[in-house]
């Protein structure tokens, strides 16, 4: 294992306190691992929280900010947060305008995120929890029953936190979210393996000329492997399932997310940027905005995933909403 | 090779492609590969433009817009752009206050840019050069006759950008981008080799257990190869040549920026920052401001760069200027 580590227990605890040195703006609590935006709780706000296991930075602490999260719980690698950091974030950035979970559609993370919000409303507080399970792949992998939660999530914090900005009730908030993850369908690509730093071998092999196509950002089996193909070739066989899955043409446009899996350089990503959109464009689908980077990723796992989602001129100016996070900024 | 791209010689035109439709506030000119922002040339301001071999995206093409870069010229995957596309950019965005060209200290980009300051003065366009020369690693190394110009080319851009946008002298825009290439120094670590497309194996051979400190960011030799190491034996081995090569205490502050060579991810870049972090604490250097994240890459290389600016109070309001640019978004 090749890492800028330090011992494989301290990762997270390590990242935390390089990222709350780099990013003043933010609160983190070292203990029970969240971070915060430094004005939190943002009075009259409906609080934005989200979380699950790290490996996938940015998110979800590098979304939190203005016009975005409020706070991100962060559990091991790969690994839900536990119910009592849930809590704990929910009650920090509860301004008694209720407060919107938004959780990745794994067991754990379903599971803990419900037994938090069960105990904030013990404590009086209204909890909606929105599951988003965009990744068109595979049905109950590893982690997962239904579909897993991946780029949509991104998509879902931006559009929900500018609701939240605009300051939208939390019924509002949640129906907004619910609707992103509706209307977004993704699918990823892996070209290698990442390595869990506890682990310390890839999570698992694949050969030098072959790609699996419907990756989990865990590292979960895809669909099928497939001989390495040119960039034409991947997007065609990425974007088939998404667009049979549902109808993307009309609305107001698609946003379009390709997102590095944590290895593959920006110089590929703009590459498989331009097939995808050659592809929707041959499809008669529109793009009306774009987000190419890595925002989602699986530690140091090589490949891409592409997101499309269905917008109406409500989500496209949510979209547009000015955002100041550490890892996305709009609308200066 | 395993990458997401066509035929290795279409690369630059495909990502360039993909830029095009992914950011439509830009205008490229694919014939000359130069990115220009879409309002150049902006009257009464001084142009800014830089360039150079493609495989560091985002830089350049990716720091074009407002508060930075005016145009980036892309030249072939670590191959320096001609001069007559530099001739064309400067054309472009000189609105007759004058261009200042920022150039990595690279043998076939100084040459380049200094035919293209020639043929553009011919024209009767006052044209400054600033040579970015920062990394101590090594001096006279593949490529280059004295030190190489690595991450602070991206401060200078911000910064030197800012300083156009307020409207100062082409004189004074190029003083400004000396004064932090003056104030700047660099080091990096890579953890595994980059593949250049063309070529289709990696640059160079690092066993498992090796890691190459002084790296360049077209994989040209480093100091020396020394044992994987943790992180926090690494910051230091990479902070010690640049803190004994000026002194960095006092001032208002350094902007400490902390650089994924394309294929480490965040999560490892906040664990570096930390320990970067406290070894200036250590060293009673206070850090003023901070970037963190992938801005001048080495296509696929593991690894990752540190660049420390000493900065006065002019540089930090600078430094703070807006700035909207596909890769660096502040100030919203």
């Amino acid at each position: 294992m090749k890492k800028l580590i330090n011992d494989p227990a301290d990762v997270i605890a390590d990242a935390l306190r390089g990222m709350a040195i780099a990013h003043p703006e933010l609160r983190i609590d070292h203990t029970n691992r969240i971070v915060y935006r430094g004005d939190a709780p943002v009075a009259g706000k409906v609080g934005l929280i989200s979380g699950g296991g790290s490996g996938h930075e940015p998110l979800h602490g590098g979304f939190v900010g203005a016009g975005m999260l409020d706070a991100a719980c962060a559990g091991e690698v790969f690994t839900s947060p536990v119910p009592d950091q849930m809590l704990e974030a929910t009650k920090n950035v509860h301004s008694g305008a209720g407060v919107v979970h938004i959780v990745k559609n794994y067991t754990g993370d379903v599971m803990n995120f419900e037994m938090a919000a069960e105990l904030a409303a013990a404590e009086g507080i209204t909890v909606e929890s929105v599951i988003i399970d965009d990744d068109v792949a595979v049905r109950d992998s590893t982690f997962t029953a239904g579909r897993r939660g991946v780029g949509a999530t991104v998509l879902v914090e931006k559009i929900a936190g500018a609701a939240a900005d605009q300051d939208r009730s939390v019924t509002e908030v949640a129906d907004v979210a619910r609707r992103v993850n509706a209307a977004a369908r993704s699918m990823g690509v892996a070209l290698t393996s990442c390595t869990v730093p506890a682990v310390g071998h890839p999570t698992f092999d694949l050969p030098d000329d072959q790609i699996e196509v419907g990756i989990g950002i865990h590292g979960e089996p895809g669909r099928d492997r497939v001989p390495l193909q040119p960039a034409r070739a991947v997007a065609e066989l990425m974007t088939e399932p998404i667009l049979s899955d549902i109808d993307f043409t009309g609305g107001d446009g698609v946003i379009l997310f390709v997102n590095s899996m944590g290895a593959t350089p920006l110089i590929e990503l703009y590459v498989m940027y331009a097939e995808f959109a050659a592809i929707l464009d041959k499809a008669g689908i529109r793009v009306a905005r774009s987000l190419v980077g890595p925002y989602i990723t699986s530690l140091d796992m090589a490949g891409c995933s592409v997101t499309l989602l269905k917008a109406d001129d409500d989500l496209l100016r949510l979209w547009d909403h000015p955002v100041n996070t550490a890892a996305l900024r709009r609308g200066c």
